[in-house]
């Protein structure tokens, strides 16, 4: 994988996502010392940054395919329920029955078909082949593909010209992640177009396979039976075509907690006036809370997404958050 | 008053002020029966659009200026403190002492000094006028000042700009109205450079003093003593500046109800992953709750604020929304 294949996603997407706007407020920056620097995803097509590599994998596919289907809890299974929708093919999506209500009202609301499974007790791998093989459709990986890497890279593209309209060269770029597909297409893309940022990917504390997995030189996975509210970005493993672009780019992983994630919102909501949820929350909750871990007088925190049911947001905020 | 007080204000905001997106969902579009867009001022600098009128005033002044005086529950405060502070004057704000604490953390933030009054029993606009002399300070007052509304046009250049790359060249714009500053510049800003568009404000119910006023031909008050939510756009009477100019080129005034105002606060929560406050919701409510008082297949609603405080959002979201 290289830049190419990103700039050739970008071109592909242009006019069908959107460019996000990178935002900054000063109460932030008193509160994490350093200037920090949001790219909200979540006010993308779909409330996340899935929007991308579904339109990626979906316009590359050949004529002739007969429709689609995503494995997904949610935010990839809309981008691709979307991108599908756009270019006139079916599609079918395999989500956990427990997913958020919101992120199944989205992707039906792009038309897709939705195949519950029980989380504890199915093979959602096998569930999904046999439904992709029965109906024909092309399965599209959440993260572990060329186009969707590609797509999700463009993220990349866009923060480097952004953050130079800033006059931020370079830095950390922190990312949330769950099997990496966008902190390597962003990495991939900022080292062709401004390798003086690293990205550093932030996943929930007990689901950091990826930090772990970057400091020991090896894809490992998530000890079984965790539990978090960041199910957006609760992935066993790295994915074996992200995990050797970020040991080769990205700097070391970091980790919140829930109650991190959930104070991130709250400051988002405050300041910056967005909608997160908790899995898009822990790159700016790493902004906030983790500067010791950091380098630089300015950061950027990639919000990768915004579906969220009320009461977990209302709880986010009846939490309250540390004032700047 | 005429568009090129607004284009010059317009260089003069550059850099300084954000070009926030507009945004829209089908979700939206399939509870409105036409496809809705929505100005996000809620990302604007400060949290409201009140950041370009602030700026456009302060920026205007002669040299000498030894600072400046708000008067304003919150909004057009954080605006002009923003503006103040970066061209180092000092600011003060005179505020309700009942305001929203989110509004006056926001202003102190930026290091205006606020002087609270009892909305009841205390003449702010006599309290203004004893600091501003006392201090030497310049008063910006929050509508009936050129600059203020030239600032607050900026936002119609943008809104036609925007509308052309989505294939939208004419129809209905909602504007959230109090004393009617950004309503009037952005109908100045639109009769020159989309006159195919034309203004509607919308107020709460039970202050359309505005409406009323429209539909009479000259300026009525409101009745004392009403009680809304939407407190940023709480104005007794149209502003003498602001009024000839919707006079002769918006359209009918519209009035929704609080409930209207926190439905759409929901549903932005949802679909856009917007905050906004109940006052910068009316016009997105009038969009979805007013349907058969609008004409044309696409309208657009300016979301002028999100500066809420958590409880209240937590109230609106707990309220649900009518699902499309």
């Amino acid at each position: 994988m290289n830049a190419d294949l990103i700039r050739a996603a970008a071109v592909r997407l242009d006019g069908h996502v959107r460019r996000t706007p990178l935002l900054s407020d000063p109460a932030l920056d008193r509160l994490a010392g350093r200037r920090v620097f949001v790219k909200a995803e979540c006010l993308q097509h779909t409330g996340s940054f899935k929007a991308r590599g579904g339109w990626a994998a979906v316009s590359a596919l050949p004529a002739g395919t007969r429709g689609v289907l995503a494995l997904s809890s949610g935010n990839h299974a809309q981008g691709v329920a979307r991108a599908a929708a756009a270019h006139g093919l079916p599609c079918t999506v395999v989500m956990p029955a427990d997913a958020p209500a919101a992120k199944r009202a989205g992707v039906e609301g792009w038309g897709a078909t939705v195949v519950p499974y029980d989380r504890a007790r199915e093979d959602r791998e096998a569930l999904a082949a046999r439904i992709a093989e029965a109906r024909g459709l092309v399965l599209i990986p959440p993260f572990d593909h060329p186009e969707v890497i590609a797509g999700q890279g463009t993220t990349g593209l866009e923060i480097a010209a952004q953050a130079a309209e800033e006059g931020v060269t370079g830095g950390e770029v922190l990312v949330c992640c769950g099997g990496g597909g966008l902190s390597a297409g962003i990495a991939l893309a900022l080292e062709a177009e401004a390798p003086a940022f690293r990205v550093r990917p932030v996943e929930p504390a007990g689901f950091d396979d990826m930090a772990r997995s970057l400091a020991a030189g090896e894809r490992l996975c998530n000890a079984p039976g965790g539990v978090s509210l960041c199910d957006a970005i609760l992935t066993p493993r790295p994915g074996a075509l992200t995990f050797p672009v970020l040991r080769r780019l990205a700097g070391p992983g970091l980790a919140v907690t829930d109650a991190e994630a959930l104070a991130a919102m709250a400051l988002a909501f405050r300041h910056l006036r967005l909608v997160l949820e908790p899995g898009g929350a822990v790159a700016l909750a790493a902004a906030l809370f983790r500067g010791a871990a950091l380098e630089g007088d300015a950061v950027i925190a990639v919000a990768t997404g915004g579906n969220v049911d009320a009461d977990l947001f209302a709880r986010a905020l009846a939490r309250g958050a540390p004032s700047p």
